[in-house]
């Protein structure tokens, strides 16, 4: 079996109990084991070993991001200073030790979530913070909203024993990876899988089946890895979404994961759910 | 093969590719094809047979619901008379016939969202429907912000040949059905479905696999359908949450799926992926 995919994980307890209840968290916050999460850059700061880097309370923080071994992590709304985008952090994320992932991920898509989500949508008023930073209240019409986590399908559509990768304008040079794009209201996954491949790809699919899920931080999506078989290798490229997009060989496949200098294109980084999905197709 | 979930299915063509051009939807508003859903106490309006209904255009329409088999369906911001929630349009879920409830699903998931997002999360200002009503846009700070669709586990956790259903208070009497709860920023699907069942429940699970997806139109959700392996049957119960779970053998699912008399619980629905679930469990 190949690795799960990165920023997945138990991460910490995030005692879910304890958000009703400011006084409790405010205690927590008191204790002498109580640690802040440091953030530079717009993003958790890591140590040299790629740990997320913690220090003592500076004073009350707005996020209880939960418990590690019954110890109290915290977190401010990040330092606001830098949008958090996949290409800006990628330093950080070729660092990141894999236990720490799924914390930074919480960590980070909470942060993107607060800092485009000052106002209540309903009336517009400014919010505040709630239950220990999982949610933000209105003060003027009482509305409590939640943390978006955008469902995305990304799928490998196969056929004839190819695999359909595409290319985004933003990719690194070379770089071919799965097709993805967001669940609309009124979807279920397998329908989404379809009408996105249908889009960017002019393919139909038939026996759409599910892989494995990651939470992604850049904002705040969780992306859902699919498999579909495609009933014609014949494609209708959508220019606006893609540059190009090509059936390859599980011998290309293999080749680009391995890294290989005659490689024809160059895989996904390891914290892609699309590299997971590769890794699982050459070994089934 | 039990039937896929209600509200699944192919629906209209989404058009995506008109979304970004005003003048390209202001002429489908035009054909003499085009038609508008009608809408009643803040749902789409269903015919004696369950159909949704439809009428001649009444003036420019904010939402391009898409198109089927090519004629054009608008929809309005709902009729903004009443929040849409499942115990509220039961009735009408008895009747819609399951070849609509994809669309239906689409416009009232659609509708709740914009209920609720008349003004920027970012600064405030009352935003605009824009993309044919697949998102508002802001004219102050120029954010584009699109409809939610809240990932939510719900999930079937057996020990010994036995699952866990649970009762939760709004339930009609009799009622249990599948544990369910919101995947939160930071986790993956199968890491919900492990926290919400420790959490809910007390039980350690493992061998956590997707079964099946569903657009939840109260308010605008997409309902991840899972099962996983129990370590043991001790439970410890959150009455935060639920009234009561227990344990049900194969024979009780059977008797409440047949609605017998003398079944030891009732069913959900046919419109709850719940009930989906436990079709799939017995014929496994």
């Amino acid at each position: 079996m190949p690795p799960d995919p990165f920023f997945t994980g138990p991460g910490l307890d995030r005692a879910d109990h304890l958000r009703a209840d400011p006084e409790a968290i405010a205690a927590l916050g008191d204790q002498v084991d109580a640690r802040e999460l440091e953030w530079i850059d717009g993003a958790p700061a890591l140590d040299e070993q790629g740990k997320l880097k913690w220090r003592q309370m500076s004073g009350a923080r707005p996020i209880l991001l939960g418990l590690d071994n019954g110890a109290p992590r915290f977190s401010a709304l990040s330092d606001g200073s830098t949008p958090a985008n996949a290409y800006a952090h990628i330093h950080l994320l070729a660092l990141l030790d894999a236990k720490d992932a799924a914390t930074f991920s919480a960590a980070l898509s909470l942060a993107n979530w607060h800092r485009r989500h000052g106002h209540c949508s309903v009336c517009g008023t400014p919010t505040e913070p709630n239950r220990g930073g999982w949610s933000r209240a209105c003060p003027n019409c009482g509305a409590e909203h939640y943390p978006r986590s955008d469902p995305v399908v990304i799928m490998l559509a196969e056929h004839d024993g190819k695999l359909l990768l595409g290319r985004q304008p933003q990719y690194p040079s070379g770089r071919y990876s799965a097709l993805a794009g967001f669940v609309e209201p009124g979807e279920s996954i397998e329908d989404a899988v379809a009408r996105e491949l249908k889009e960017e790809a002019g393919i139909t699919v038939f026996d759409v089946r599910y892989w494995c899920s990651q939470p992604w931080p850049f904002p705040s999506s969780l992306m859902i890895g699919a498999h579909a078989a495609a009933t014609s290798s014949e494609l209708t490229i959508d220019h606006n979404e893609l540059d190009d997009a090509r059936w390859f060989s599980r011998d290309e496949v293999l080749a680009a994961l391995a890294g290989d200098t005659s490689a024809t294109f160059q895989a996904p980084p390891k914290w892609a759910i699309a590299r997971t999905l590769l890794e699982r197709w050459v070994g089934a």
